[in-house]
């Protein structure tokens, strides 16, 4: 019997702990599933012979040391923030750890560490970062196999809708945490490199810098750049690179359509509203346009925006309700970015059978023997219901995947790493396609940015 | 004999080093002007009998309390959170302390050590903050004395290029540090109440809402928010006001080609751009602009701001050369905003014969027995060369005068403060008359911003 423990049963954990329950009889698995909500936790795990709950407060440094103790393996799917003291247990312990999150510096410095005891420290293994990184290796390594050079390569992700459950203007529902839409590219200029040249994006102009996208079937998508393109740069090997790009996917529109929140300044999260408990939607809009004692809120932002009243962008805003005198924002001490997801939340939830989707596409440029060619390769993936959604799929089951080849000792490369090594992506890009997570790929020309040359 | 040590010889102290030597005899001072530089300590000093230049690091503890013991009364013109040592000897020696900065936290925190003391901290006594307090402070009190209630306090203020040395497009040169020009209104959104409703303008839009000013004989003028207008609501005594507002005066059509660089990122201080140093002017601007294999960098430039050829936006970005691909930077590991320091420094340092002018402009709209009025201060001071400059003189002047009146025993509120009070205003004022600083005040109709309504 081998002993995962699971800390954190919160949404992304639902297809995570599935998949583990559904392989614990042929793999002799026993799952502890621990969170601080044993309600939760139960929810979980049901009633399956091979898995029990735990109320587990991980600030409590005594229970969470003696659930890791117990363990074979375990994995986090806390915030990123709190998985530190767990993988300094599971040091301590020599337990080997899964994560979905981003490597932090303080998760980096364990690396020695991890190495020495023979551990090995899993992480960016969900969706984004996770298949992300284990697609696009795949077809990078591929490339180089057969002697090709990369000349570009573009990344692009986005949570959404599914089409079936699309039914608002502006074509996006929240699937996943909503503030961190809110805030999305925030924080610093937009960086990435274009046929050699860097270029920089600042927050007021990136959602006017769109890309357009085509998934055949799906129709037609956007994207805008995400904040530092670069990071992956030396990881993946591309540090001469000509063109790197990653960016974030909606449905054409939308960002030309949020840049509006952007332009008015709903979207900023660095200061507190004056009375914003009492304040109604719309006040919470005039707040941010000029004074006029008989000019209604509406002609205002109009005229702010530069938008007529046939436009589908002023449709978009009235959808939302943000001009309503009776509706109250009904949030102490918020700022404008929190009053904003409140009232995007009223229209952009999921309903009861809403479906969610995952879309990803990589452009990989490459030249081959004087030759320069291009993959494009695709994935979408459609939620099962609430619970199975696209998200909690692509994003537990590589993270559930990689735990089984760890503790089958598939997986042998120790220390504090992220999927970007054949021994991982293979096998699990390989599963994953059972689960209806398949990447499309096709070679198409390569034209780079400059089409008018070929 | 009384000694006076003035910390801090640079540009805004030379008025104030004039004022007090011209005083000296009279007044019976000593004059020590003590600066890292005993270059530019002498250079301010001259041969004068009654003065002495003194080298002083002020990070070496012990020189700094041996000339502060010395002082009957400290001055510091160093950068604002240089001063707090030196208050701190201040305390230690029972010396009186004048500065032109905002009272830090660090400096609030001594008041009661002051008080106890019977010290005074006069602080926030230059032009902005200084001289605005003052002006506004004095018709405040006025229209208070009269029995009015303040229902609209807008302010004003700019450091601009005189109208006889205004010959750049832009109608603007940097008569005072560039950075400040380059970041303004960075940081945060701008706030301010109009009509009892608090307003909020985020930095991307804050350069497309001004108001327009007219001060007679030198035209008309524009203003963009400052950040924080509510700072000193309670200061002043305003906590109930309609409408406060706080702006920064530049020549109508700079806040409007300004914004060209707020677009585009320009402005942007948070990242250092590769390879800065041998980027060109050329390629510093195609930075921030999408990649194109054929369209210039002047066509992709007027298209994503939408200006044509024949705009005068146009023309003030050809005025600085910013397309040129043979300037190099030359400025290692460079954010943006440094670069474009460098670049607007090329076209807007002041010439060896130019001046610079102060404009400051307040409107008071109050509301006694019944009727509604407003009064109009308006400030313009144009400086005599580039050492006595407008700036100099309106810094320095407001310091030297609050120093002698402490010296004679003139102003008597112990404590750190700022110039509100009439014992220290009144005075002030007077004597600023007589070196040029006057405000012109009139009376005219109230009309809010509710101008139809009347």
């Amino acid at each position: 019997m081998r002993n995962v423990l699971i800390i954190g049963a919160g949404r992304s954990a639902s297809s995570l702990i599935r998949y583990l329950l559904s392989k614990s009889e042929e793999e002799s698995l026993h799952i502890t599933v621990a969170d601080l909500s044993m309600e939760l936790a139960e929810q979980k795990t049901g009633n399956h012979p091979n898995a029990e709950a735990l109320a587990l407060d991980i600030f409590d440094a005594e229970e969470r040391k003696a659930a890791v103790a117990k363990a074979s393996i375990v994995i986090s799917m806390l915030p990123a923030h709190l998985h530190i003291e767990i993988a300094k247990d599971c040091l301590q312990f020599k337990k080997h750890l899964v994560t979905a999150s981003y490597i932090s510096d303080a998760m980096q410095e364990l690396d020695e560490e991890a190495k020495q005891k023979n551990l090995i420290f899993m992480n960016e293994i969900g969706l984004d970062p996770g298949i992300d990184h284990m697609s696009a290796m795949k077809v990078i390594d591929e490339i180089r196999a057969k002697g090709g050079k990369m000349l570009l390569f573009e990344s692009f992700c986005g949570g959404l809708v599914a089409p079936e459950s699309d039914n608002n203007l502006w074509n996006y529902k929240f699937t996943w945490a909503p503030r961190n839409v809110v805030l999305a590219g925030q924080g610093g200029a937009a960086k990435f490199i274009q046929e050699g040249t860097y270029k920089y994006i600042p927050y007021s102009a990136l959602f006017r810098r769109t890309e357009f996208l085509e998934v055949e079937g799906y129709g037609k998508f956007e994207a805008y750049s995400n904040r530092d393109s670069l990071k992956y740069r030396s990881v993946y090997g591309l540090d001469d690179i000509l063109t790197l790009y990653r960016g974030t996917i909606r449905r054409v529109g939308f960002s030309r359509a949020w840049n509006m929140f952007v332009q008015l300044g709903m979207t900023d999260d660095s200061y507190i509203m004056e009375d914003s408990e009492n304040m109604s939607y719309r006040q919470f809009t005039n707040s941010f346009l000029p004074y006029h004692p008989t000019d209604s809120v509406e002609i205002k932002t109009r005229l702010i925006l530069k938008i007529d009243q046939d436009d589908i962008m002023w449709d978009k805003l009235l959808e939302l309700d943000l001009f309503n005198p009776n509706k109250k924002v009904n949030l102490p001490h918020a700022t404008p970015a929190q009053i904003l997801q409140k009232i995007l939340s009223e229209s952009w939830s999921l309903e009861p059978d809403d479906k969610d989707m995952i879309v990803m596409y990589h452009k990989f440029g490459y030249e081959i023997n004087g030759k320069k060619a291009q993959i494009d390769s695709k994935m979408v993936c459609i939620g099962d219901d609430q619970t199975y959604t696209a998200m909690a799929k692509t994003v537990g089951l590589p993270v559930a995947i990689a735990t089984l080849l760890i503790l089958n000792g598939k997986i042998t490369s120790s220390g504090v790493q992220l999927p970007t090594k054949k021994e991982v992506y293979e096998p699990i890009l390989n599963e994953l396609e059972e689960y209806g997570v398949v990447f499309n790929e096709q070679t198409v020309p390569y034209f780079g940015y400059n089409p008018d040359l070929f």
